[in-house]
Order: C-alpha cells, then sequence, then structure tokens
C-alpha cells in the first residue's frame, strides 16, 4: 500500500506581530506544498524498519523496528484516533534515537522535524515497517510553514493508512477528506508542531489542513471563504531570523511607548478585519477584482507602514519594497519580518512582461521568487498511480 | 545705511499629514539660513530705483521708483507697524508689475516670491529706492521652509530701517530682535507666505523666525525649548512633488480606511507629543543625551511607518531609507513626502566616517546631502561691516 498526501504552506495576509498585543490577523494557504509519500513494505520485501527520506537534502534516516520497540516503548496499541501529546519523558527517548543519527547542525530545526515524524508514527503505526518520503516546494524557516505542512502531511498519510480514517482507496487523482478527518489531522498534527515549535499558535497547521484563509484573534480561528482568486509574488531574501528576538523587540518598544503602539496595534487590527470582509466579499466581475485587489494592495501598504513602526523591518525587506514599488506594486513583509518573506501582490490584470521584470530584478539582489496563489485548497491525498 | 538678515528653514521632526487630522506636530529650525541684504543708496548716489538680486539664481529684476508709484499707488504714508494683508485687486496690480519682468517659467514659485517682495518692501518703505540682495543655503521648494526664511528675511531688513524697530546699529555681529519686534517680522512674513501659498499653516515662518522648537495641532502653536544639541543629515532626493495631491491622497485613503486611519493619526499624536517632551527634559550628560537620541531615533522610525501607512512614501525615500538603515541610522522623510527631504539622525558619538560613507552612498544615487544642527537660533540681522 503506498500513497502520497500533499499539504500547503501559508502566509500571513494581515496583523502578524499585532496579534500577539490583541489585534486580529489573516493567514491564508499557498499553493506550495509539502509532499509526504508512504509506503508499507509487501509481504514479500524482507524490510524491518522504520525509514525517512528527505528528498531535498538528500538524507535518509532509518531505525531497525527492534531499536524503536527498545527505545520508545509502550505503543503495541497505538491510540490514532486519540491526538496525544508527546511528554517529556517520550520526548527525551525520541531524541535519544534521533541523536544516534548525527544529524548535520546545519540543518536547523531538523532534528526536531525527525523526534515529531517519529512521535506521530508510532503514535499511530506503533511498530511497523514503513519508508516514508517528503519532498517540498516550501523554502525552510522562511515563515511559509514548511513545518507546519510536514506534520500535517505525515499525520494525513498515517491516520490514512489507520483505522481511524475511511477513505476510497479507488479515487484517482487528489482526495479531500471529510470535516472530522481534517479535525483529526489537524489535531495530530498540532502535537507535532508542539514538539518542533515548543508553544505553536496553531494557525500555521489549521491552514495548512484546510487551506483557504483564516482569521485569528486571541487564540480563537474563524476560517474565511475567499470569494477572489488571489496571486502574490513571494520573495525569500534568504535572510534569517530570530522570531523570538523580533517578538520580544516589538514588546518593548510597546513598554517604551505603550500609547503610541497601542493604536498601531489598533490600526493593525481595523485593517485585519476589513481585509477578511473583502475577500469574503462576492466579487462580480473582473473590475470588481480589480478593485478588490487595490483596496488589498492599500490595505497591504498600510499594514507594512505600521510593521515598519513596530521596528520588525529589514534592510533586504527595504531593498524589496524599493523594487516592487517602482513597479508600482504593493508589497508587505509576511510572518516575523527582519529578512524572511515578503508578499507582492500580482493583480489579475498585470502584464507577465512586468512581472518577469520585477522577478528579474528581484533575483539579481540574491532573493528567491516564488509565484504562488493564495487562498487555495488544503490537505489532500491521493493513492499511487491515481496521480 | 546697509544690513542683513538671515533667517532659518525647518524641518517637521514629527506629525506631518497627521496635523491636517487633528494630530499633534513637532517642526524645528535648521542652521541652513537665507539672507537677505538690504541697502539704501548714499545721497550722492543717484540710483532712482527697487532692485532685486537673486544671487543663486544669477538674476536681477528693478522696477523705477515712479513705474511702483505709477503700477501700486497709495503708499505714500507706509504703515509697517500693522501688518498688511495683500488684497485681490493689490495683487493684481503687483502680478501686473512682476510680469513685466519675464520671470523664466521653469523657476516655480519665483513670480510668487517677487510679489511677496514688493508687497512687503512697499507696504513697509513706500517708494524709496533700495537694493536687495537675497542668497540662501536652503534648497528651494523640497520642504525646507525656503520661501517662508526669504519673507522673514525681507520683512526683518526692512523693519529693521523702518521706525517700528529699534535696534542697536553699533552692535557688531549677529543681533537678536526682541520679543515684540520678532512678533511683527512673523506677523509680515506670513503676509508674504500668505501671497505665495495661499493658505500657509504658519509654521515655517514661526520657526524661522523663532528658532529652536515649535509643537503645532488645530492651529495652535507652542514654542518649545530643547534641551539637546540635534544633528541631522537632510537627504534633497531632488524629486519634486505635489503637496496638495498627497495631503488629498491622504484625505482619500481616510476616507477609505476611517477606522484605521484614525488609528493611524492617533499613534502619531503620541509620537509628537512624546518627542516634545523628550527634547525639552533636561539631559545631564553624555549618556543622557545618546539615551534621548536613541529614543527619538525610535519615535522618527515610528513616525516614518506611519507616514508609510499613510502612502506617503516614495521610491526614492525608500532608497534614503534602506541606504541609512545599513549603517543602522534611523530616517523619516520631512514635510510632504512624495519625494522631498528625509531626515536622519547623526547621534553625538557617530564616527565621522560613518557620516562620510552614508553621504557618499546617497551622493551616488544622484541625492545632494546636507548635515544640520537642529532647533538654534531664529531670525538674526546685522549691520554691515560688523560681520
Amino acid at each position: 500500500m503506498e500513497l502520497k498526501a500533499r499539504a500547503p504552506g501559508k502566509i500571513i495576509l494581515a496583523g502578524e506581530h499585532a496579534v500577539v498585543h490583541g489585534s486580529t490577523a489573516v493567514a491564508a494557504s499557498v499553493n506550495l506544498y509539502t509532499y509526504v509519500t508512504l509506503r508499507f513494505p509487501t509481504s514479500d520485501e524482507n524490510d524491518d524498519s522504520l525509514k525517512i527520506q528527505l528528498k531535498d537534502m538528500d538524507l535518509e534516516f532509518s531505525w531497525p523496528i527492534g531499536r524503536l520497540e527498545e527505545g520508545l516503548p509502550g505503543f503495541t496499541s497505538p491510540v490514532s484516533s486519540t491526538p496525544k501529546s508527546c511528554l517529556p519523558e517520550s520526548l527525551k527517548l525520541i531524541a535519544a534515537l534521533v541523536e544516534e543519527k548525527n544529524i548535520p547542525e546545519a540543518k536547523i530545526g531538523l532534528a526536531a522535524g525527525i523526534s515529531a515524524f517519529l512521535w506521530l508514527y508510532v503514535c499511530i503505526h506503533g511498530y511497523k515497517s514503513a519508508t516514508v518520503i517528503v519532498t517540498s516546494e516550501l523554502p525552510l524557516g522562511s515563515g511559509l510553514g514548511s513545518s507546519a505542512a510536514i506534520c500535517v502531511a505525515l499525520s494525513a498519510t498515517f491516520l490514512a493508512l489507520s483505522n481511524s480514517v475511511n477513505l476510497d482507496l479507488s479515487h484517482q487523482g487528489w482526495l479531500s477528506f471529510s470535516e472530522s478527518e481534517l479535525e483529526l489531522v489537524n489535531k495530530w498534527a498540532f502535537e507535532g508542531e508542539k514538539i518542533i515549535h515548543g508553544k505553536p499558535s496553531g494557525i500555521d497547521n489549521t491552514v495548512s489542513t484546510y487551506g483557504n484563509m483564516i482569521k485569528f484573534r486571541l487564540g480563537e480561528l474563524t476560517r474565511l471563504e475567499s470569494t477572489v482568486p488571489l496571486k502574490m509574488l513571494i520573495t525569500n531574501t534568504k535572510v534569517g531570523r530570530n522570531t523570538k528576538a523580533l517578538v520580544a523587540g516589538v514588546a518593548e518598544r510597546t513598554n517604551r511607548h505603550p500609547d503610541a503602539m497601542a493604536s498601531v496595534f489598533t490600526a493593525v487590527d481595523f485593517i485585519s478585519k476589513e481585509l477578511a470582509e473583502l475577500i469574503q466579499s462576492p466579487a462580480a466581475d473582473d473590475l470588481a477584482i480589480t478593485e478588490k485587489e487595490e483596496k488589498l494592495e492599500e490595505l497591504m501598504e498600510m499594514n507594512q507602514g505600521l510593521l515598519q513602526s513596530m521596528g520588525v523591518s529589514h534592510a533586504s525587506i527595504e531593498t524589496v519594497l524599493r523594487t516592487t514599488l517602482k513597479y508600482k506594486l504593493a508589497s508587505k513583509l509576511t510572518g516575523a519580518g527582519g529578512g524572511g518573506c515578503v508578499l507582492t501582490l500580482l493583480p489579475t490584470l498585470l502584464s507577465h512582461t512586468v512581472v518577469d521584470k520585477v522577478m528579474a530584478e528581484l533575483e539579481t539582489c540574491g532573493f528567491q521568487c516564488l509565484i504562488a496563489e493564495i487562498g487555495g485548497k488544503g490537505l489532500e491525498i491521493c493513492f499511487e498511480g491515481s496521480s
């Protein structure tokens, strides 16, 4: 039995940082996916191990099933229908299993990702031999939700071949999960995210699972139905950031200038709410879409200014802004800032020539450019041979 | 009799644009001056005309006194002690006198400036022969208050040699006016500004007259006493702006997003108030000055972000920001935006090498760099030979 899941990355359309201080934020899926393939050995294969292949990094790690039983005991009757948190004692055992593999230290977050993989797999399938293959279109650690997409895709493939989920195995092509199945995948993925990030917000895995867009405020997530097909240029500045330091910096600035910053956060809150309404309102025709895009550009520009006033911009982000501004395109940083990725709305009626020129100019600066559709499908699965 | 006046330019430290929507703003003088020399012909000279020489433009215009008496009649008993508004019928007569001179059209605002000169002179001195020489360190039309500085310096020289002002003619070097004399100069300068700008705010002439800094909100001006010697790099992008269009653009954005923009303006109001307090609070030592400078930089960065969210930035401004950010220097646009000038705080402890590097890099972009001290003296006068 072999199957493949794909889970999308996410962008923050509005409200990053301010959300920590009580403002509304809006996140959306992007049609850049992480793919996970799960294969159980056939009865005539003699493979008695759990193997993970990270194709993009050209890395492979495997554990003999016996080593897993010994190193992480107690999963003889796996509990796939009830998402289970990895307690500190289990995490310690998993860390020992991961350490054996001498994971290159330069690959930041890799050990944590492998730990999440082991936890999800053993919880759902116990000590069963399998090969898991991961590939991704999402740049790692750039704020596009690559870790959540991996957790969602891993959970989905593991659950799809468990008793908790009922799928039509004869379906051709990509197949969606039911609402309740998605909920289960999302919860498991969140457990994986906790292993990777400690205290994730749950936004990344929710967007990756359900796709489309979500609005969130003070921990409450609301799914939105976008009526506008949006296309964004995502420019990865490749400048690494320290998200915790950036969040702390905004908090310190808020301590120093409480009144001014409170107004900045209020402004962001209004922008996020307006944006959420805008993307949900019906768009009758091309003209209406263009109008919506113009409003969206204005909201993005306003949000970017407010992010700059929070102090989370960076010279590399300024370079992207300056470059896209020359072509009259609106941009904003997405996620933590301080580098990372910048969004540029590509209006429906924008010529390809302009897009090519902007991308060429940005790539000359050493940035990576990705074009993505926003607010598309979430998690999907397909059975091998059918896609 | 010959004397010279110098009147400084101004910068907006915080609150431009938002001030139109009820927020506080702060302006300060810069030690870049416009100089006006006034000379009455001696009895043995046979010059029967009013002459103005614009040294920086290499232009000279003169009117025979007879032509002035005929073209702008009724000033036989000049009223220098009561500032007088130029009514539409007088303005029309002045326009005719100016038109005769075939002023180059490319020199925007020049005709209006000459009109203001004629009005101020004839009101204060009637039909008396004189030569007026104007030179300026302020780039014209770049938002640094060059027109107000001219009006202040013109009014000051004219009043200094009238009966309305009592000055010690034997004083050596630059001399200040008394409070009441400054008030008179300021009022006359405002009448000149009205001829040039239609509906000026009165901020530029007030800062140029009194120097130091002023806080203003809803038409109310408060003079501030700065305790910190501040140095700024002023980068003139040389990109011309349409101030009216920029102000209208912010108003339109406010109509489209009233709630978000109201919060943006509130944030600016808090920033201006905080800045005004900061520059007035005592600074005990170098450390305290450095701390103040850091706070000021943060407030400038916040204000700049908010200006960007109002949509009044420009690619040229972004270029300056990006360049100074590389050297960890804080910048903000000053005035209308959309080009114009950008301020960069030069902290007391910043090395000259860094300043030279930043300036060289900015000048490579085709910008003009000026270094100015902020919040210094206002209008001063000196009698020829004494300076």
